[in-house]
């Protein structure tokens, strides 16, 4: 094979490709990006057997093939070339010669043949969503998945569509939380569940801009995230996710609204003293028109008093206050409502049309 | 005790204490930070048992005293203080109450008396230095410090002033580092070592500004750098550094002139194939007019052309690219010269009045 593009462009889809390249794996060839040039343009492939990606790179292909490369090597190469046009040959014997202005590197490639192509699914009813949105309901929800694998539905997030309502929902067993947005047109109805890892790559790859669209094909068992130069297919988790609705409800008995970037300061502040093995929660005291937080513990204590609005009877509470932070984090809103029943009944932090709902189960604790 | 001082005062001197609070250590108490709080400052001491701080801050003491408190929490809750003023009160059981806006956090202190003091030096002869030139200095020649400490020597830097010389030295075994400067007095005659770790806490606290000026105190066994606001106290390292005029020489053979971003570039790209122990360098083979360096390994090979301005006759040397690439990061010319008399002698890079001089030992190679 022999091909010719600028440094730059190799490299933006060489970062691309290499999130699909598992930092560890039994399957050596799975360390390698797959360089296919055909035409006037290169594909890259990388799969890391859970999800994998395709990226294409402009260029002119003066000898058409196929050839594996190790993709550390290979990105740690290109990155290093001076900004110049890069020219790639490969023989028979899979030896390759990269050549930029004066600099000449030879490497072993090895054949692409046992590389495990991506599935081919067929991409007939797609649904488009901008990709600003679709990065932010993953950036908004993706932390409230459990960090572990011990159960497999809580790695992944719901991905629900009812006609042209989409729906996010991540949840471990702790907390959940849920986006939801309008889309442009009627999709029809979807319910699948993206494992954690997919969407988070997904996210780092999306460009974030309003104007730009993604497009999305499922099928029974894959997903495919179509973006401009870019594809990235992801096995969907199997099974029946948690029935979310019927955890949440819009009643509450008590509501405070309170500044939203004050109460992420007192939270930092808290956290301090906080230890996720010693279950004491922070303690939020709620008389009249003040929030009184405290937590404490050997280590020390903290208090603070919020100033906050009110409806509805005086409340105490424990709460887990990285998982309020989680939340405030990703709200953008400056002040934001917490719906509370009792001290035994989850918290919520949601607003008026609950485009986003952020349930934290309370913690017990002794005064 | 009792004082009051601004949180962002507070947080930059403990910022600079933090820099002598030991990571390990068998003395739990010196992973406190001690304050006492006389007149209208407090000052702050941490102590690695190697090198000490002692720093300032200005505030109200409404209540002489003296406490040590663990520097990771304490930095942890002023840091996340709201900016404004923070009330300090400690009791005789050393219960600490910090107070700041609407927020109230309790810890427990300890005496201060078992705390190591620093010791008590004379400070009479001082030799002033700007602290833009001092941190440049250590800078320059860190790098080149052994990295472990078998020879306990190679572990520091030679500090030495001849008159209004200072000159400062690093050396590993493989190659040499050296920065002079004139002072602008004549302040005698001294040579020390002074560890690494002083040596690269004192840089990230010197300011860089060319007018702030480093009062320097040497004692036998001790020096201290005396900055406005701060004192760092460091042990000297006992023993006679090595004799550095023997190893170097003015005298080459060849001598070539490069241009300094595009060597460390082509350095840089054929460090990708570098490992430091296969011992396998990057070969500079001289030849009129240009420089090939290749470097040939079983993981791949590199090989660039510069051009080169050449006096004395052709050559051939390997070289250890990341040393190559250290000294060439620290050099501000925008073109440097190399210095060779044979494959088997030391290659310098210093500039014609040798304010600068790297030597690095070549490595052997077989074509």
């Amino acid at each position: 094979m022999k091909f010719i593009a600028s440094k730059t462009d190799l490299m933006n889809s060489i970062a691309i490709a290499l999130r699909a390249v598992p930092a560890h794996t039994t399957m050596p060839i799975l360390r390698c990006i797959l360089i296919e040039g055909r035409g006037n343009s290169l594909k890259l492939t990388t799969n890391d057997s859970e999800f994998g990606i395709e990226t294409y790179v402009t260029g002119t292909v003066e000898d058409p093939g196929t050839i594996a490369v190790d993709a550390k090597i290979f990105s740690e190469i290109i990155r290093r070339l001076p900004d110049e046009i890069v020219n790639f040959r490969s023989d028979e014997s899979f030896n390759i010669e990269i050549t930029c202005g004066k600099t000449k590197i030879n490497i072993a490639g090895q054949s692409g043949e046992e590389f495990a192509a991506l599935p081919n699914i067929e991409m007939d009813d797609c649904i488009t969503i901008s990709q600003f949105t679709l990065k932010n309901l993953i950036t908004q929800t993706i932390f409230s998945i459990a960090s572990n694998d011990n159960n497999k539905l809580m790695s992944g997030e719901l991905f629900e569509i009812k006609g042209s309502i989409l729906r996010m929902v991540a949840l471990d067993g702790h907390r959940i939380a849920i986006r939801r947005v309008a889309l442009k047109e009627d999709f029809g109805n979807h319910r699948v569940i993206i494992p954690g890892k997919t969407l988070s790559e997904l996210a780092r790859t999306l460009s974030g801009e309003m104007d730009e669209v993604a497009k999305i094909y499922l099928s029974k068992n894959y997903i495919i995230f179509d973006i401009p130069g870019t594809r990235l297919v992801s096995r969907l988790i199997d099974g029946e996710y948690f029935n979310v609705d019927q955890m949440i409800s819009s009643d509450y008995e008590t509501k405070i609204t309170i500044n939203r970037q004050e109460l992420q300061g007192c939270l930092d502040r808290a956290a301090i003293f906080f230890r996720e093995n010693d279950k004491k929660p922070i303690v939020l005291d709620l008389r009249s028109g003040e929030l009184e937080l405290s937590l404490d513990t050997p280590q020390g204590s903290f208090n603070e008093k919020l100033d906050v609005e009110k409806q509805g009877p005086d409340m105490v509470i424990g709460l887990n206050p990285k998982f309020m932070s989680d939340a405030l984090k990703v709200i953008e809103e400056e002040s934001v409502g917490l719906y509370m029943i009792n001290s035994k009944a989850p918290c919520f932090i949601r607003n008026e049309d609950e485009t986003y709902v952020y349930l934290i189960l309370p913690v017990n604790f002794v005064r």
